[in-house]
């Protein structure tokens, strides 16, 4: 096989462990994960396994990172009120409910500077903040937001919202309605930051006023 | 030494405990802080301190449950303004940097629920939710808040702001201005709550109109 083959198939084995693992985490939890069970479901020894992630923190991590991936992917490509995006970010988030858990996990992780989720962390929060931001500016330029805002500070309370109530999710065992709470708070930011001042209808249909 | 004198020293050891453990926690950060030398430090042997607390998990939830029980002591005396009192629990918090690392660790621990963080935030996070409904409950029945609010959703976002912004000062390297943050959101939140409809000025110097 030649180097690049070696590493192709490298990268495919490496992707399918994460889809594994990713599947597992968002459904049994990734406390009750094991390293054996996803080895066993890739098709891998222990060893196979842990030549591609030497640890079960490692495995986590990566699929973290892949999941800010996709929500960067998607959020840079779906166009339209970031308000009404946020929503359905919730909807989506709610949808899996296993990787909320993962989400609380990882953040501790990263809390520790030498982890390899704090660079991980660093880098996600510099880009979500900078996407929602560059949104918040669309909607200035448009002339649906307003421009006297600090909407720096206004991505951030976003984010802190959506990520404090994953960890209350977390802790009430997900008994409290995570879309609800997103869209209540973003109903009630709303008039401080829309040029009508108004109290939009946040419920995911359509987007900005072209009901 | 009699039954109770034993449990009495043993008590007050536990507290010389929890002080040298939240001082270094706080000044050192949680990962930097070795069991080895708060042992030294409170005058006890390993085993003396295992004794105790058998592991620096179990040290790192006795120093957040006394954190807490702090919080809601301080929180259920003192009077005024609830949106007024967070911006104080914000300049708190600031001016204990430790701490912040600490509680993103120990949010992590609590989403396992085999835990004892897990109990901890669950009975933490109830009591917390209950104190913020109760004081804005009074500020409807004093005429300053609106009545048609679902304030268990507005504490609730209260907190996951607070909880949020915490984990990106971490992120951060304490390098967001973590009062700047919360007052802004609590500032934008106010005009959707208060009867006025008004924007407060939150910087902390005074209580509701009583300038």
């Amino acid at each position: 096989m030649t180097r690049r083959g070696t590493y192709a198939v490298g990268r495919a084995r490496r992707e399918q462990i994460l889809d594994v693992a990713t599947a597992k985490f968002a459904t049994q939890g990734y406390s009750r994960t094991s390293m054996a069970r996803i080895a066993r479901d890739v098709g891998l020894t222990g060893p196979g396994l842990t030549h591609h992630f030497p640890t079960k923190t490692h495995l986590l991590v990566a699929v973290a990172e892949r999941r800010f991936d996709l929500i960067n992917e998607w959020a840079a490509t779906t166009e339209g009120d970031p308000l009404r995006q946020m929503v359905r970010m919730a909807h989506m988030f709610a949808a899996q409910p296993g990787l909320i858990e993962l989400f609380v996990l990882v953040s501790a992780e990263a809390a520790d500077p030498t982890s390899a989720a704090h660079s991980l962390y660093v880098d996600r929060y510099e880009r979500v903040v900078a996407a929602l931001v560059a949104s918040f500016r669309h909607g200035v330029e448009s002339g649906h937001l307003r421009a006297d805002v600090d909407y720096e500070a206004v991505a951030r309370e976003c984010i802190a919202v959506a990520d404090g109530l994953q960890l209350q999710w977390v802790i009430t065992g997900g008994t409290i309605d995570l879309p609800a709470l997103i869209r209540g708070h973003l109903e009630r930011l709303a008039p401080a930051i829309l040029t009508s001042g108004e109290t939009p209808d946040l419920a995911p249909v359509s987007e900005w006023g072209r009901e």
